[in-house]
């Protein structure tokens, strides 16, 4: 059995014999391969559907193996709910946090005589733990990232515009085989990087400062995201320190990362670190507006999440990135990230950049 | 009054007085001008305002003017649902084609004494004409889209992959000062050209084949969408009547543009020309399987469609593709797509780039 037939059995054990209704295309793809960008898919007890249209049609065919496909001419949902009817299916589940308000009251009219039943995420519940193929996409992914910002690193120069920078590195992720960058890539520099999400300027960072760069890259429609920092000239003792809590803090939240520790555990871990630091009369900690990490796979942001007030507990086979930064106001920003596979008896840094400070002269 | 307070004012009198829940953040953009990931926007009577969460804090400040901002930690969906509440809001619209399930049955359980109201589509029907600043807006994204086109094109080699000549095309958009490409870019050479949404090979196209470059960027928030023709070597019969059919498909709806005329007729006069010519025994307009064209803007995909049994009427200040095209299953395809602003009098076509045959030896 190939592994998408199991993932399906899988949803089909979790779903306890009620036939559901995945929406979410990234689902379709975890659940099928199938990677258009339409589509629905059903799952029923003893066969699976998938309805597209026509522009997927030989794609879809390439893609999947033992699925029923109908294709369509335009949007394939009247399909898909002719073909509930046609199999009398009495109780349909579908995706609560996916599906759309209007998508739902289409159902609702469309099948009168079928019960519809909200299902909170029943595939991304198996999508948190990752099997060793999907690590192995993973880490392939991030090695990718981490050659791209490697080779523009080596280009860089001073007179560089952020723009250019980020243009580089998705240049170098394409070149390399990515599909695309998983996100924007974020360079931001000086004040700029006190903006978590800065869009990179036109302009060139101001001499002496720091620069925050993020980015992702996705293979194989797996994610990666890291974000490292760059110096332009010799860091100032304000630069150092912000960037040595920061790296201290995001260390320390990665030594408390294996199976068994609560989520919100590893957020506290990088909290106290930054508690401990102070700079223009601010506690670090009180400037670090966002949780400490969140999972990823086929999205760039997946569960879990390393947040407060998280309780659940990390397992074997999660995949998070541990990022804890600084945001000063006006002035500087710093965080350091890196992608995380938890093992048995710990962990392992998938990331191989090293986090030190990269100073540009 | 700026821009952004005249759309809210065209949306208050849309809505006929009923206090609207805007979530969908490509329209939070539209009529504020705030382009962070998260938000949640409350137009009422005499204010409007905007919840999102501190990663966007600065941000939302240097963005917006005149709307009230509250900043929360982690998801500013509670504390939105609170001003709903404080303001004893009696009737809530919300956008029923934007808001996700769960999401609805959230604001049902937390706004019991509130009427919630399904609108459809309020903002997407003020965002389909474009406003003169709009249209400069997208001509400028067109004009960028083509010129990375061309300097991608001067450099190609026929030693090139499909993924290199993406990977080019996208550094020269990101270069030229675009926030990135409004998706994949599709390079599909040979056979590959047969589907319509092809992702790039790590492979060459094969000598002598066709290929199909389809590209977009983003450039302050706007879209361009253009589709072109290489031929490695010179291309023989077959190849030129593919290509010359749907040139004359895209001229021929092109030429129908102007106010007044129903979208399907456009759509239609496509398919007439395609009609007229055979491939391997097929008539060209069966292996036509998706529309002519969309409306682009702030989505690169938006209202209206030229598309069979659409009898809604061009306007003036609307802006389509024209995307006629071929495709030949296990063997080839063809499309060619420019950008179109309706007229007064007719019709402007946005892109610059010749829509010629590029020969590559």
């Amino acid at each position: 059995m190939n592994e998408y037939a199991a993932r399906l059995d899988s949803l089909r054990a979790a779903s306890k014999g009620v036939a559901l209704y995945v929406s979410a295309l990234v689902n379709i793809r975890y659940l099928t391969g199938f990677s258009g960008s339409a589509g629905h898919l059903l799952v029923a007890e003893d066969r699976a559907a998938l309805f597209t249209d026509s522009r997927y049609e030989t794609q879809a065919a390439q893609q999947t193996s033992g699925l029923e496909l109908e294709i369509t001419f335009g949007d394939s949902r009247p399909a898909f709910a002719d073909a509930v009817r046609k199999r009398r299916i009495k109780r349909l589940g579908f995706e609560k946090n996916r599906l759309g308000y209007a998508a739902f009251r289409f159902l609702e009219r469309e099948l009168p005589d079928c019960r519809l039943a909200p299902f909170d995420n029943a595939v991304e519940k198996l999508r948190i733990v990752k099997s060793a193929g999907e690590i192995d996409a993973i880490r392939r992914s991030v090695e990718l990232n981490s050659r791209a910002f490697d080779q523009a690193c080596r280009k860089l120069r001073p007179s560089w515009t952020e723009r250019r920078l980020a243009a580089e590195i998705e240049f170098a992720m394409r070149k390399l085989g990515a599909a695309g960058s998983a996100f924007p890539t974020i360079v931001a520099g000086g004040s700029q990087g006190a903006l978590p999400h800065a869009e990179p300027r036109d302009a060139k960072p101001a001499p002496k400062s720091l620069i925050v760069v993020d980015q992702g890259a996705i293979l194989d429609g797996y994610n990666s995201d890291m974000t490292r920092m760059i110096s332009l000239g010799l860091p100032d003792r304000r630069q150092m320190e912000l960037f040595n809590a920061v790296l201290e803090a995001q260390q320390a939240a990665i030594d408390a990362i294996r199976p068994g520790v609560e989520l919100q555990t590893i957020d506290r871990r990088a909290r106290q670190i930054l508690r401990k630091s102070k700079v223009d009369g601010k506690r670090l900690d009180e400037l670090f507006a966002h949780s400490t990490g969140h999972g990823l796979g086929l999205e760039i942001h997946e569960s879990p999440r390393l947040a407060p007030k998280q309780r659940k507990r990390l397992q074997e086979g999660m995949v998070v990135t541990v990022e804890p930064g600084v945001y000063l106001r006006g002035a500087a920003g710093a965080r350091i990230e890196d992608v995380v596979a938890v093992k048995r008896n710990g962990c392992e840094v998938l990331t191989p950049t090293p986090r030190q400070l990269r100073v540009i002269e």
